[in-house]
């Protein structure tokens, strides 16, 4: 139920960020609508088709793809207005990643996967649909070169194993895990934590 | 029989649009096959991975996939001509459009799945294909910034569903859809129908 | 058994090689796990979606995940080395190229596949994790541009296919054709044979 509700939410505020990305490519409506659903349905869709469990989500319930439908087309009319909810959308958007994440452990676990998987599964589902929406914006994705988001992810993935290895309730579990991962996240923005870069540059001559 | 010989055309149209757009990045003869063989059946695959409806087509029938790379590299050896045809190529590809569009219809009513998600998987036959190859190329993709084109997959797919649901036999359901779509896309690209753009710019100040 | 070790030989040195172009694209340990993670295992996960063949490899053995994520941390760490290793590194890629190739022909065989589709099975395999790379880092897939690749692959699917159909024992088969399609890979390089290209350009007043 509280898994529900803030699912609801971190669909609509994921489909808002991938209009917004639409709109820097001057996308039209229809485009607006496919990178908001790609933004917020592409984690767990690629989940779902990586570990076979059909039908998907938003197969079961369109309802949710009307919802991230309707979500990206307030946003072209709200736009002006999106300058001043930033701060607002960074915190949905972490409520959105840390749901998300255990949405895909437990979609996980409940298949009989190892812990490996489910971890791996969790992020998938964080962390995917804003690649999806990068790649089809032709950016290179950018959650790999800001402050810490997938770890986010990661980390709150084996917060909530650990949690559930400890035999703690489900409910409880859950807590405890949007509660860390919401901080750490959070915490993360505010003092620009970053995972070290990887810098690699081919020798010149040898280019080509 | 007439959905099977309208596939056939439009796997062959979208198949040497793939290969033309593969050839404008200076692929090598792998690459334009494998452009034009995404263009023309990755729509499809998409929704049946989608969907869960296995096998795919192409690997039921490898024929169409042989009859994919014939026409690429068809496409190879007459594109001096191709700049003349044109205006074929905008007909056969809007009949593909519609066609495609029907089919995915089709599979995901077979399935049991609700009019939305029938709708749904009518565009993603319809516009996958050229999503993906605009990708594979590294294009923003086009589909979203010229005349209509996957609204009238849209429109498509629901002239079809209304008709079924209005209890029209298959065939009539499939004509009349065909006719209009058919005709909606020609009028769009006659008069330059766009659908409304949606621009946004991030406040400069706020950029980075 | 062999084949095994020849797997776990062309995911670690895949895993490597997209860490490599993650790091040209200056991302982070996360970005470069994940690209590292595509790149080796992303092949043999689209075919097993695009046929459904579940669970996939990596699901069933999430060891191969592991080895592949430590290949892609060593990497970061051993990266000024890397210049001098090219060469090692284009002869354990060849040595990959022709066992995934090898493993996805077999795999689509098991599942009772024609051979047509049992060939791209094999080139799906061999060349997708490099395509999904590319696309991740933003590029237009490499492979359709440089020396013979995807032809390797083809060809390496083919000579097992036809040494399987000549009803030679499989480890025959499998020797025959890693032996052949590594042969014919150093070659291209040596020789620099590329396939024709295709290059298109639209008339410049059509443009637009």
């Amino acid at each position: 139920m509280l898994l529900t509700v803030l699912y609801i939410i971190a669909i609509t505020a994921e489909a808002m960020t991938g209009a917004l990305s639409a709109g820097r490519r001057s996308m039209d409506l229809f485009g607006v609508v496919l990178v908001a659903c790609v933004t917020a349905l592409g984690g767990g869709s690629v989940r779902d088709m990586l570990l076979g469990h059909y039908p998907l989500t938003w197969v079961r319930h369109p309802e949710y793809l009307a919802l991230t439908a309707g979500a990206a087309l307030l946003t072209v009319f709200i736009a002006p207005l999106m300058r001043h909810l930033r701060s607002l959308f960074l915190v949905l958007d972490a409520v959105g990643l840390v749901a998300f994440t255990l949405i895909g452990c437990r979609v996980s676990l409940e298949m009989g996967h190892s812990l490996l998987i489910a971890a791996v599964s969790g992020v998938i589902t964080g962390v995917f649909g804003g690649i999806l929406r990068d790649i089809f914006c032709n950016d290179v994705p950018l959650i790999f070169r800001r402050e810490l988001y997938a770890s986010v992810s990661f980390a709150s993935a084996w917060c909530f194993l650990i949690c559930i290895q400890l035999e703690l309730p489900n409910e409880q579990a859950m807590l405890i895990t949007l509660f860390a991962g919401f901080l750490f996240r959070l915490l993360a923005i505010r003092f620009r934590w970053e995972m070290p870069k990887f810098v690699y540059q081919d020798d010149p001559q040898q280019n080509g």
